[in-house]
């Protein structure tokens, strides 16, 4: 009964034992959570064909993050398919998979964001959080379709109460835009300079053009919900444009 | 290894132990059943990212209930995550988790149904039913689609027959729809008026406009059966409007 | 906790127990079958809020046939949710549930329907059979779209070789499609004259306008295959129609 | 008990258990991460009404493939639903069931392809590798549209570097489409005569025209991702052309 049960789509959850000795050891239970979305957003098609990658920040200063480790297939992620990085990105211990090309962005995101408010930017800021990326394909039909507006702006639904801080449906909520690149870093700076500089301008999450989305949270249950929030608004405003067309 | 069994899509269903003096023993099954609800709707995306709320009226004279809790994952709700309530939608007892903000429409649909016939808004009264309040991306498009007529017309469906008392897909089935706001007494009051004034125009449920769908039944078997019989409408219903574009 | 395991929506599989003396003891096999396409069809929303039913042909000469209970959750059949029926349509034991108000659709096909080869309806007759009907958005999008024609031919397909019998995709396979109407009787009467002289113009199934699909095969394997196949086309159908539009 | 509790859609996984002497002793790890493609790409609707194949290429000179048996539901694939053939597509050993139709191109993939690096289809050709054909509703579509350019161009999209080799998304990845015909000999032939002579043109796959997909990799996991990313991509298409519409 027991391994096929965690399986909706046939994927086996290998529930490899970690020794004590393990660099992950001590972060299970957020890298369960981690896994957790991954078989959710795997099932959901918000992360297939080893897309996405997801991070817990388990320190802030400096930065110290658990991230998945690069080529996995997120629907089917075990306990050792994370890496354990410090405030350059680079792992913490040897011996451990390599982590995404993406790995920067997170840095950034954990270097730079607020986490106990995402509506108050200018809060104090929390010494732990979550940041998940995925790519759906209605999220990637919108970041081109808004993309001369470098943002998509979402107002008047109820959902958008979902986003943390937000408490009415009359918000309007700003989502940015960034063109892709291969070049992370060069997008990591500029990620990072909204961050700095106009941080009101990117509460909760934005988009790569063609390619994902960012969004993060104080914890996982904060970050999932907004992935689910988000994803909703992206189906839901696309549908609306096809009406209009 | 056991919890992730009923999970698929990675929610784990804590089946956290109630002791007897806990406020909701006696309504485990019902809760269980709500429990269940949520596990399909969140699947379905007519749940996600902690929207939507669900009660069972536990009495009617004065009105009691057992609602959702505020702020919960509806795909993994555990039997912790629901609050017992009185007439006017306080807790019976201290110690519970908060209940829902819309927690007052559940109290005014309680206390001014008629459960044993929809299809007959004047017929007797039952001492029990079941509220189930979701939001999905068909029912969001419809509700501002029809938003200037304050209700949608549907006929000519065989599945209208799913819709309690209703024995042929020529009926015309009426479904309100009300503007959003924040204000949930005063949408309570709105709402109290067309069942105690006009109870044949709201039968079986009612939309918020870019908000979501409020449904009901004698018992868990039937509001959510009123649930995936509006949904299957409000899919077919926005599909042909888009064929007629 | 075991019984949750099967369920990937949160449906309980209840295994009811069924003593000897049962009228259905002797048909658990095809009734898990049947039980087995209910939660396939419920999951794909081909048979939601109680619509649908199912059967097998248990004997031709007369006509025997085990059919789905009225007003079931086909994503949560019990065993105990099916009747036994004689040639009429009526229960050959006293005591069972009520079966669907669409018996007589079952009954009629029971008799009158080739098994061995669908593709050649004046082929010799097997005792045995299998008859499903499924509500699904695409059908009844498709039902009332085709209705002026009185149904829909499909060709071209590679997929039309998973109806029994077709060989290309060159085929030209015919599907008609009949007015609703809430009296069985009439319906079943204008069914059965099509079967009886012209056979060779509804060989796999039939649609009913804005209510759904009715399609068999020699065993609940070849209905099942013939449901997948249906609905697959009737997607690909609509949405090749909304291209052109 | 222990296979079907992998069940999401009530589909019972027959673990068969294989005596020492069963031509596919051996292979049971490939012929299980075939099974449980089957299982995700039947959820997905990439392989419904028991079309589809899959197969791996356990040795290359001569050719021997181990593919899925013809006629089988692939929700539900046994391990007794495989065959294992020689390099003419015959059966090794007699007793296994009947293989697919489309066999002979498989035989022809294994001949022809260069695994190791699809990118670069000069490279060096691995022993071992997988075939997976599924047939879907959006490639069935995208299939037509572009039949009269042969092949359709994708560029742009960040997901193109799940396929093998690309390394960034303005990379252009050319997907040929074949005529569809029952002579799969000739299909075959026509497919053989580009992996030979202009490889660089066919290095991922290929569609069938209203038929399906061809992809590979070298193991299951690779081609399994390979489908995941095209199946992204054909729906993305296909929404692009709509909104352009």
């Amino acid at each position: 009964m027991v391994s096929s049960a965690t399986d909706p789509v046939c994927q086996t959850s290998v529930e490899t034992p970690i020794e004590p000795a393990h660099p992950l050891a001590g972060y299970q239970d957020q890298i369960d959570q981690l896994r957790s979305c991954g078989r959710l957003f795997h099932q959901r098609r918000w992360s297939v064909g080893t897309s996405s990658n997801y991070s817990v920040v388990t320190q802030t200063d400096p930065v110290n993050l658990v991230v998945t480790a690069s080529g996995k297939d997120k629907g089917r992620l075990t306990r050792l398919d994370f890496v354990h990085l410090g405030p350059d990105g680079n792992p913490i211990k040897p011996g451990q998979p390599k982590s995404s090309a993406e790995t920067m962005l997170h840095v950034v995101l954990a270097r730079h964001r607020r986490w106990n408010d995402l509506s108050n930017p200018d809060g104090p800021k929390l010494p732990s959080g979550c940041i998940l990326h995925t790519h759906s394909i209605w999220g990637t039909l919108l970041s081109d379709h808004f993309f001369a507006d470098r943002g998509i702006a979402f107002s008047g639904y109820e959902m958008l109460k979902g986003l943390e801080g937000i408490t009415t449906h009359l918000a309007t909520h700003w989502l940015p835009i960034f063109e892709n690149t291969q070049d992370i870093p060069v997008l990591a700076d500029e990620v990072a300079e909204v961050l700095k500089n106009n941080p009101e301008k990117m509460t909760h999450g934005f988009l790569i053009r063609n390619h994902g989305l960012y969004t993060w949270g104080r914890d996982v249950f904060a970050a999932r919900r907004h992935i689910e929030i988000y994803e909703f608004l992206f189906e839901l405003t696309w549908r609306k444009l096809m009406a209009q067309n």
